[in-house]
Order: C-alpha cells, then structure tokens, then sequence
C-alpha cells in the first residue's frame, strides 16, 4: 500500500543534523552461513526523500541527502551462531501480528542461520524482573509452528519501564547476546537505556527493536505492522454504524476508534468504509458548540439527510475532557471523548425536542486481538527477517523500518524523538475531506486545505 | 440446529386451555395458483410436546395432546393476487435477517402468487401515521434483488406504539389487504391491536406476523431469526476478550453482550467460543461481594490461572445497577452492569493491591448489524414464504414459528403472554456451567443443577 | 435451525418391526459423579413423527408410535472413570467440527467424569493396524485447549475398512473399554463389526459413533455436524459464480458442490444465496440434449437474462458421465459432472456461433477443510458430551442423533441401513424450485411437485 | 505494504532513453473549483530510484535521474466541468476493487469538480461498438452509492480489441471529452491506439487508465489494485491445502493459484500463509523427473514429513502441458499444469506402491470475484481521484500509478513495453525460498539466489 501516513517533511526538521548512522558491537568477522545470498552492503542506502527536485537540489549544492542505512543480510556476521542465545520481548498494548513477528524471528534464527537457543521473556519488561517472577518460555520451530493462526502475543505483555540495570543483569545472568524488543514508543526509549548499560558495561548484547503500534505513530516508520489489520476490523465498526444510522428516524451512528496522539486509523478506515459524514481526530481542533460547531453541523445534516455517521478518534477534542495523570507507560490519561460525545448529542436534540437515535460503538479491543491479516502477515515475516540478519551481523540500538519501499535500519534515538501525526494538509487528510465532505467545526475557517467545492 | 433454547415445558403452564386455533378472515375459496403443489390441510398440526411417555398418557387419558397448525401452501386462498395490496412493516431493534425476510415475502408474493402490488411502510409504525410525514417505499423484484447482502432493514424502525385506529384508518386508505409485521414481543401486542381494530371495523386485512428478537425469547418460538448470525458475531467479542486476557498479567477480560430478560445469546456463543469462565445471566441471581461472590472467585481464578474471561448478559446483576422509567418501545431501563462490574473489580484489586488488567468489549451494534449468515438466510427465507402462504389464505393474527423441526403457525395472543428465559435446570445452562467450571456465587449453594464433579 | 432434510417419513419403510432399543454392555450399577445434575431416565424416548394425526391414530389403535432413546446423562454409570481408558478415532473425509467433537469428548471425560486416560488413534481404522506403523497421540485437556480453532482433525484419517478382529486385538491390546468413532456410513458399518467382534469375545469394550458427513445425508439424522459450516461456504462459491456471470457478456456461473448421493449442501446453499437459477441434484434427472434438455433452456435463458448460474451435486447427471470402480472406501467413483458440463455447454454455444463465457467453480477441498462456524461448534460440543454421557453409562453400537429437537440414541444398524435423500416432494426442494424458478430439464413433465405458477 | 513486487532495476533496461514525459490535450487554462487545495505542480517529480548511492552518481555526472511526475490535483484544469462528459470502461477478466475505482472516479467529478454528466460503457470495449447492442449506465452518486459492496464490475466487462476508429467514432457521437479505462497490458494497447486515433483526428479526448491485474505485473507499477485482495482469498486455498495434506497418511495438498507470467500471487500467499513447501512460477523452471526433480522431492519429503503442500502459478510448469492458440484478448493459452501435476504424482506413487492422498485445489474464480479489502478499498479511492485530477488536467495517454510512496503518472507507452516478473535473486523470491526451504528442481544447482544454509 502507498504509504499515506508517512510524513514526507519530518526530515526538514531535523535539517542536515540528522544522523542516520547505525552503531554496531564491533565488526562482524564471520562468514554469513548464507550461500550466494541476496546480501546487503552497509554502503547501500535509501533516499529519505524521493522528491527528484529535492534531492538533485542538495547534491547540486554539494550536500549529501539524508538517507537511511538499507536492511538485509550481510556477508559477515558478528555472532556466531552457535554459541549465541537470544531472547524476544513484547512489550507495551496488543497489536496484530506479533506472533507473527516472533514466528519469523524464530524461525529465521534456527533454519537460516542454525542459532538453536531462543527464549520468551514472558510479560514484557517486567519478565526480566525476578520478583516479579514470571518464567521464560523457550522458542523453537514447532513451538512457534501455530501461533501465527493466532490473535495477542504468546508471550503476554506489560506495560511500563523496569530498572535497565536490572534488565541487563538479567540479560547477562541469561547469558543473552541478542535482544530482539517488539514495542513502541516507550519500549525503543527502554530498549536505548538498556543498550546504554550495556554499552556502560562493555557487554556484548545486541538490542534490535521492531516497531509496534497500532495507532501508526511511530516517527520515520512509513507503516508499522498490525495496522493494516487494525484498519478492516475499524472499517466494520464503521459499516455497522452506517446500518444503524439507517435504521432508525434521525439515527446517528457514532464511532470511537483508537488513535491517541494521531488520526491515521479514523481516517484510513473513514476512506476504506466511505460511510462516514464527520471525522474527529488528535490533530484537528473543533468546537461542539456555536454556529460552526458538531451540534449545529448535526442538526443540519439530520434535516438534510435524516441520518449521520461520526468517527472519533479517542484523542480527539480532549479539550472537553481531559483527565488527569497518566498509566503505567507514562501514556497521558485520555478523558473519553466517545461517550462525552453521545451525552451531548443527546441532550442536545433532547432539549430541541427533535427525536434522533443516537447508537454508540466502541469496537475497542475487538480492533487489536485479531490475528494478522494477510497483508500484515507478510509485512511481519519480512520484519522478523530482517531484525535477525540486522541483529546477527552486530548492529544494535536499530529498528527495523520501512521507507521508500525498501527495509531500512533506523537508529532508535531517531524513532523517539517525536511522533507522526495527520498532516492536515497532505493528501490523507484531504481525501478524508473529500470523501466525507465535512466542513471546519470551528468559528472561523480555518487553514485546513479544504479541498471540497464551496 | 437443535434448538436448546425452547423452554419444553411451556405448554404446562397453559394445561389444556391453551387455545392454538388459528384465525381467519373468511372462508378461502380462489384456487391456489400454485399448480401440483406440496399443499398443506389445516388439520395438519404439530405436536407441542415430542415426548412419548407425554403424548401417550394424554392421548390414552382420551385428551387431545397438544399441537399447532402446520404452515404452508393452502390448496384454496382467500385473497384474489390479483386484486391483492400488501405492506411490509420492520419494527424495533435491528436484526440480522429483515432484509431477507423482506425479500422473501416480495418474491413470493411476486413469482408464487403473482401479486403486483406491494408497499413497504417506513420507520415502523410511525410510517403509518401522517404527522410523521414518512414515505412509503414501492417493493418489487427489482428493488429487492440485493437487499440481503446488507445489514439493517431497507425500510428503516422506530420504536413505540402508535394509536392502532390510526393506523388502521392508514391501511384502509391505502387500501392494504395483507399486513406483515416484523417485529417483537412490543410490535405483536400492536399486531394484535390493529387485527382487532380490524374486526371491530368488520375490515378485511390480514395481519400476519414474522418473530423478530435478536435475544431468541419469544414465547413458543424455537427459534428466531438472526439469533444464529448474533451469536457468530457474539463469539468474535469473547475470543477478543480472551486474547486480552491473555495478553498481561492477571488479565481480565469483560464482555458484555445483548440479553435484556434472557440469557440466550450469552449462553450459546459461550459454547461456541469456549474460552468463557464466568457467564452471568439474567436468569440467574448472583453475589458480587460476600466469600463466594465475583470478586472472591476471580481473586482466586487469577491465582490459579492467571487470567479470566468474563461474559455477562446486558440484564444480569440488576439489583446492583437497576435504573428509573422506560424506553419509547416500554422495556425498562437497564443499568449498565458492564461498566459497573469493570469498576467493581477494578476497585476492588487496587484496594488490595494486586496488579490485574481488565479490558471491556461492549460489542453492541457490531452484533446486530451485519447480514444474516448462511443459516439465518435459509431460514428467513422459509419464515417469508410461510407468511406469505398464511396471509393469502386468509390466516391473521398469526405469527410464523419452528417447533419440532416444522414451521407452524401460532396465534400472536399466545406469543405476547410471556418470555422465554434459559431454564437453569436444563441441558442448555447445565452445558455452560460444564463448559465454564463456574461454582454458584450465592452464599448457598443453590439449586443450579450443577453438573461439575466437586 | 429447522432441519429441512430430515426425511420425514422414513420409519414408515421400516413399519411397526422398527426396532429403536439401545445395546447395552451390562446394568450400570456405578453412581454417576455429577451431583444434582439434569439426569435422563432411560424410559424418556423422543417421538420419531411428530405429527398430532398420526400419533393419535397409532396410540388409538393401541400400537406404541415409534420413538428413540433420550440422549443425556445417567444416574448410574458402567464403567469406573477412575479406571476407563478410552480411545476416539477419525474416519473418512475431513468435516468441519471433527476437532470440536475430539475436544469435547476429552474435556467431558476429564472434567465431567474424572477420566484421566485417553489416547487418539492417528489416520483412521490404520491407526489400530500394526503394521502400518502409526503412533497413537495422548489426549487431555491442555493437548485439545485451542484444536477447535483448526480445521481438519488433529488425529488425522484415512478411508476404507480394516480387519474386526485386528482391530478388537488391538483396542484389547491397548486396554481400551470406550471407542468413539468419528465416521460416516462405512465406518459406522466397521463399528457395528467392531461390536460384533467384541461381542463375540465377550469382551466389554463400547462403541459410540458420532455421525460425520458434510453431505448430510445420513439415515435418521436430522443434522450432521459440519454441515452448516460447509453451506456457508458453498454459498460463497455461488456469490462468485453471480460476480462472474455478470461480469461477461452472455456470462455463465458453473458451480459443482459436494453431494455424491444427496443434493442437501446444492440445495440448501442455493437457498441462502440466492443467485442460483439452476440446481441439479442427484435425486432429480435431467436431460442436456432436447427441446426441455439443460442446453435449451440456457441458450433460452441467456437471450433472455443474458447471464445464469448453475449449480451442480457432484452425484447429479451420473448417466452421462459415470465412471468404473470404486474408491478405498467403497464409494462407488463418480465422473466429473462439473467438467462434463462445462466442456458440454462451451462446445453447444461454439458451434451455435454465440458468445458464451462460462467460469467453473470447484471449491471442492476449500469447503470441508475450514474450522467449525459458531452454530457448528455449539452442536459438536453437545454431540461430544452425549456421546461420553452414553458410553459411559454401557450404551453400544449406538450413535449420537438430534430428532425433533433433543438429542437422541440411536443403533448404528438403524443408520446404516439407508442413506437420506432430498425428497423431491417436501419443502426443500419445491423452495429450491420456487427460488431458481427452474423448469423440469425432462421431456414430459415429472411428477417432482412443482411450485411454480405456470 | 512495502512493494516486494516491484522491480528495482527496470528503468536500467530503457537507460538514459526512457522518457517519462506525460502527454496532454492542451494547456489548462480554468481555475481549478478547488479552493486552498493541495495542488501539485507539474515539475514535481519522484525518483525511479531510492538507492542514494545510484542518484548521487547520476546527478554527479550531469545526468539528470529517472522520475516520474507526481499525480495530484492542478491548480489550472483543462476541462469545463460544466460541460464536460465522461465515461468509464471497464475491460478484461474481473479484479477486486473494480467498483471501488468506478465510484470514487464518479463520487470525484461529481463532487470535486462538479461534472454531471457521466456514462458507464458497459461490457468493456464492445460496449463501443454498435452491433453488439449494449447499452450504456448513467453513472451518478446515487447510482455508485453502495457498488463499493459487490464484487466484479458494475459495468461487465469483455475481452479482446476493438477497431479503435468504431471506439472514437462512439466517443465523438457520445461527445465524451474524457475517457476513463480500467484494464490490463492489452486494453492500454487499446488505449494507446484510441489516443493516437484521437490525436489524428484532432478531437479533444483525454484518455486516462488506472492499471487493472490481479497478478500485479504491470510494468513501473509498485502495485495494483485487487491484488492485495486476490492475496488475501489465496492464502485460505494454501490453508486448506495444509489442513488436507495433514488430514490423511501421505496426505498432499496441491493449490493453482493466478500468475500466467508471473508468480507474484503465489509468492506472496506463500509468504501470507507459511504453510507451503514448494512453490513453482513461471519466472523459475523446474523438472518434474530425474533426481533432481519434483517427484523425487516430494517421495523425499514424504518420508521424512508425511505431507507436503505444494503451490503452483498457472503460467508455472508450462514446457510440460502448454497448449496451442490465443484467446480473445491475444492471450496465449495456457496448459493446465494443475491437472497435468496431480496426474504425474498420482501416477507415481501408484506405480511405485506408496499410499499417497493428494487434494487438487484450484480457486480460480473465487479468488477474483470478491469485495474488495479495506487496504484495496483506500487505495482505489486514491487511484480514482488522481486519475480525474489528472484527466480534467487535460493530460491523455496516462497511466495512474504508485512508485515509491508517491502516486505518479506514467505515460501508457511504457506500460505497455513490458511486463513485470518476480526478480530471481530479489528479497521476494529468496524469502519464499527461506520459508519454504525447498531446493531447486533442476539437475545442477541453478544460479537462484539460494539463501538456505546448505
């Protein structure tokens, strides 16, 4: 899929500072057990920007463009096979596809490279922890044989940081020499603490993450895995809201899906399932109240059309209600916008006296505890692959990511210096516009790129 | 599919004054045009109760055992097709199946009988009445032909009553000869209602009904239609709910599913997706607090297992949430034990202090609206023919139902006495409480006919 | 659902001599672990006709109408669960439900009765024969946890008969008191042969069958399992056949459905789905060639329709293409009516000179290999724990059926001794008439209860 | 998803030559309808290649790298909406997504641009030509409104070429400006030529393709519609084939998959479901005897495994059973190798005297004939935007489609000149051979890019 949801200028902000390089343990002196394989130089590198004007600009200008070191095997690798031990992690909310991910991990470490000792860190990070005394689980082919077929992780998750110092005890205690973290945000910002004790400590243990979060966030990641999959399941929420908006005089279907931060799941499956009247995302402000507001905006649609269907993103107009604190992760708390929404919409019509039949669906985590589907399947397969030839070969602190078509190796530091979020003047924001032909909820127009006729 | 959910000793209660003689308008006497047909006699009738011992001691003791009308093709009708003006009504909630129900009386009326003018009321039994000012739509093969492969209903609901004289003074004007309603308990009270507005008017229209509750609780109804697709969908909510649980430490997953007077759907989608530990229904009372309360049996489920899935029917536990007044239809209000057990056991294992993740799946709407499944299409379009084989003979006041694998005809006043609930002593709950392992959680052990071995 | 293939009138072939008693290996004389529980007396027998007329006039006339044993629990039980081994075996083609039915054995034997010894046989009736090597597979409950989620059968199968007296040798071998075969018509006719031989030894090892057949065609059975899910997906294979034939000018969907003798899965899918215009079936004849043959009436259709979809039982049009022998099973060996057809109907319109694009459908494999839908699930589930609740109560040569609603007991010599067909006169094929609107393909018109107007 | 089947280094075959200029009617002179849009400017363009190395030496030495020009809405247009009349034509077999691209196209000028009049073509191009006698659809939003939901094409399609002087006659007798073609490599044959009639004519007619084939073989297209789909219905045939080979001693399951050049279908659904232990495709020639050959594989695996699951592409295998002849479209025909294979297994095994069991699945039409999926559904929403941005651009003789992120326009010309394959030594074909482990097929070890480790 063309990858809307990349944001094509994030890199103008980090200028000609950013540095793309990836560090290794040292220097992988042994042959790849790989034989006339499809290898991968270090000097082999993707363009950050495909922009041929931008690109020919800066090289013209004598400046190298920012490019990403490119994902595949290598000739030489830095562990030897059959004394090294590796462990997998997942950390952080369920996501579709991460028994896939671990599958390939597995699978790619024993049948291409012969490492036959592979262990489950059970419960994310907090498995590392012995009081919390949770055991390990040991991987191989025929444990891991099924658990594609099904949705969750084997290895169960949690939230929240632990002591690095204690996860590198453990690592060490395990005698691990490759960690491979499935996990987001705050998991790679984990994963770079405990790579930093490690390197602290002169240990030799790599730390690959493979970036997972279903809200699509995750900076200088074009895609990350599940989402695919996340999107049809959000889209039936949505094709559901549609029947009951239909059937019922003045029905209002009315949609909470995730997106914390970011639109990218409301607005994909808003295009995927083209029922979708109004739109509400994180990074586009609106106002519920005043002439311009949702209310006023309903009540006209409603006599227009005797029916509407809204899509809210769960970080949307947290103006209203904001909570405070924030959970385990360290994840802001999110007031819900969901039923706040319902409540207003229904006493406002009440107090109009107009009837409307508002039904609310919050489809939740029947959205996120699928199995992959066959898109994300693949996707998974190639992320496991290339986190172990990445891994085996020495490089660490790194993510597995995707741009421009290609796999690439992105430095954790880069992927948690920010988040993506809708850029409300691209092309997925304004399709979303188009398709839906929503207006601007707020008193004056506002710069939104609105793209519909008048 | 055997039905487990029909309550065999229902006919008991009414002993041998239950009265299932059927209806008519007059006496049929236009041939049918149905040419070397499978015609069925009104002397045709279909045992209630299937038991030999039963049926041999009543019909011994020189009792007439009994039976109801088979349905099907008459030899003679009552109507002229010809002459013959049909409306369709959709009432109530949404259900997986009108559209195909809808499409079944068109095209039987079309091709069977060759009736040519058929109209489909908007928006329930508002669209009979003026001031609403709703459209009727014109039902034809054409406008029929792909109307099942879509949820919800073509001609839209609404809820409550309407004044059956105005409605009947609608039908008159329009001319409408036979009326089929689909609809529940609520609408075939209204059924009943214009049927004898009817008579007192000495009018000719038939009223015909086809049972419509996605919660399977009509009285002497072996089934219902959607019931099947509902709990298909039901099941996806469970297995998420489990994926969840699985997913981090003392997880907990909570479903709520429909289910306002009766347990059915909770009950059955626990058997089909078996991963259900605790199903709480209306029919059955339980205890939240006290030592053999839900919260006393989960702390202990999560120190043995780990993790628990929990599916509670929207009218279980009311005691604890109960809320004021009535909905439009006249159902009272229910509080919302989901939200409520989410809080209750969230409080409870801060207050001890024990990590334990609760994720809640409120599926709602996602259940109701898809389209029938194979099975539910199957049988709607057997319920369709049937209503249409009943109403041109002249049979009205009727409803179509199954009972012991045949389709029969029953006077709606029968099916408006009462409700189907799960009978706690038969196979149907005794399997759920197999499958689940759940203890009673009642102080005393009560008189569940629990069937697990200590 | 309503079982619209059960063959009404079946016990009048048998008469008054219809022997419906249940074998028994001795007088249980153990008390049954379950407490309180929903206990079934041997006495309780489910009506075979439910019909008031006929019921009446036989117990009238002091004849006892035909009836079959309850299915359910026992107060007291044969064999000692503390003690039991038992074995369950698979047979012949794959089904949906296969793995549903294995789980629910063990989980009742384990849970239910405290049975702690059960194996599975591997590849069928091979599996009990020495000299084809294969292992057998223990069973419990964390061994069947998450089968019902695949397709197929954990303990694989193969088709045809083996030697009775290897394979009573080797369940004497293995200490096995209680077999459950999992099997259609040919391994119900090796079970009852099984139950000979150990009858013959004076040995007390019981058989329990539980009737698979995705056709459905088996003899006193309402209902196979696997057959609902098996209709679900042949529905699919005729939506497509629609797309295609509509997506071409002159545009045919041919589509070939299971139904070696019995047209139930061609019918009823033609039923849910309904863009079928043509369904040929095994019971019903039909010419190709002549004025009322297959290819006038398509040659008619497509001037008219410009686009048709047939439907075609593998078992239908046999005395065009019938080939010699038969299969391991003994199945006699069908030609390919499906390319018959299409090689029959492209070579008519070739040399007509008129466009015709036809596209056949063989979903064959894709239909039978898939897991058990909701509805399926739950029936397996019920059909595993009656058929422990009879094996260990000393019932043998029995199978497990659903008659009028309640599980029943049923001797396998009943159910071998026929097949069931559709009845070209009942309700299932004159509804496939109605809804194809098709015409007899003979001829003179056949007496086959046509419903149609004209 | 990351485009795995495209091929990196196709531009190298056309070198400095290859002219990505696109053609247009004239210049565009009216204001685009689209206020503070997101409009695109002609001199935007996206590199053919990512590799920084590659772009940095081109630009280096003077040379001004390959790239395509960005599609997006202009800020002047050619067209009048007001006055301007289109038509759509779909053409070839069916593909998922068909309907998605007809409707967005419609629901975008509709919408965007504010043209009311446009038509459907229907049966592809022979709905030009006047003897055929088909008609044409009116095509508006009401009309579009719910075909996103249907499979194959609103419109129907045909094969084969039309003579392009009757096409421009039709479209200036309908007095069509702008034509929109939906099809394959034969039907931009067509196009071309209808462009270059319309050139000599002098007539104002844009000519606008979005790419249609299932086995994604396009030349310069990352991907095309229906395929992510197609993938998707495949991936259950390579299921069930694994559910088969493991249900039966010896078992093989052998699945046809679409690809007659190509074997991207079969590659990635191989990859989607990791269940397949052969996978053949045109691209890469294989022997059946000999010892290197696939029977001696399969005896091979057979003893060591049991089963094997065997994926071939229809174009695979075909120096063994190809076939004389073209079909309508030009199409060479193809022999069935799915036949042909399970023929030869067959064969050998029963002359050899092993028990083997092998299913033939062929999912043929049921794999194209389906909705399409979520991620098709947004990515035909785009396709059809941009190609009436482009369109009422006034720019002809264009393709619409993706490259590196990026949606572009490519002229027809070099669509046409080639088709895509699956790359030998590239990550897609390697990766299968990873997870499939299979060895190649031929006498001595092919240069095939193994990456197995020995």
């Amino acid at each position: 899929m063309v990858n809307h949801s990349r944001t094509t200028k994030d890199s103008r902000k980090y200028g000609a500072t950013m540095d793309t390089a990836v560090q290794t343990l040292g220097e992988p002196k042994i042959d790849s057990p790989l034989d006339s394989a499809y290898f991968v130089e270090d000097s082999e590198r993707v363009l950050h920007s495909a922009s041929a004007e931008e690109i020919c600009r800066e090289v013209n200008a004598g400046r190298e463009p920012i490019s990403f070191v490119k994902a595949g095997p290598r000739r030489k690798i830095y562990f030897d096979p059959s004394k090294l031990k590796c462990a997998i992690v997942t950390c952080g909310g369920l996501c579709p596809g991460l028994n896939n991910v671990i599958r390939s991990v597995v699978l790619t470490l024993f049948h291409t490279y012969g490492v036959r000792n592979v262990v489950g860190i059970m419960y994310g990070l907090q498995g590392f922890i012995p009081r919390h005394g949770h055991a390990v689980m040991e991987l191989n082919p025929s444990t891991v044989a099924q658990i594609h077929e099904l949705g969750g992780t084997i290895l169960s998750t949690s939230r929240g940081p632990q002591d690095p110092s204690e996860i590198v005890d453990a690592l060490e205690r395990m005698n691990i020499g490759l960690l491979f973290v499935l996990g987001g945000d705050g998991s790679f910002r984990a994963g770079l603490k405990i790579a930093d004790e490690v390197a602290n400590r002169g240990a030799k243990i790599g730390v690959v993450g493979i970036p997972k979060t279903i809200d699509n966030d995750i900076n200088f990641l074009s895609r990350s895995f599940g989402f695919n999959t996340a999107v049809s399941m959000a889209t039936r929420a949505i094709g559901s809201a549609h029947v009951e908006a239909l059937g019922s005089p003045n029905g209002v279907g009315l949609v909470k899906l995730m997106g914390r931060q970011s639109g990218f799941i409301a607005a994909w499956a808003s295009l995927a399932q083209r029922d979708a009247n109004l739109v509400l995302i994180p990074e586009s402000d609106f106002d519920i109240d005043g002439p311009h507001g949702l209310l006023a905006w309903l009540e006209k649609r409603l006599e227009r059309r005797k029916h509407a269907v809204i899509v809210v993103a769960e970080g949307a107009g947290q103006k209203y209600c904001s909570e405070e604190g924030t959970d385990p992760s360290g994840n802001v708390k999110l007031g819900d916008i969901g039923w706040y929404l319902k409540d207003r919409i229904d006493d406002h019509f009440k107090e109009k006296g107009i009837e409307m039949n508002i039904k609310y669906i919050d489809p939740s985590y029947m959205i996120r505890s699928v199995p992959a589907n066959a898109d994300d399947a693949v996707f998974c397969g190639f992320l496991g692959q290339k986190a172990v030839h990445a891994g085996i070969a020495g490089k660490t602190s790194v993510v597995i990511g995707t741009w421009n078509d290609e796999y690439v190796l992105i430095p954790i530091r880069l992927v948690v210096q920010g988040r993506k979020q809708v850029d409300l003047k691209d092309r997925l924001w304004t399709s979303v516009l188009e398709a839906t032909g929503q207006p601007s909820l707020k008193p004056e127009k506002e710069e939104e790129g609105r793209q519909v006729i008048n």
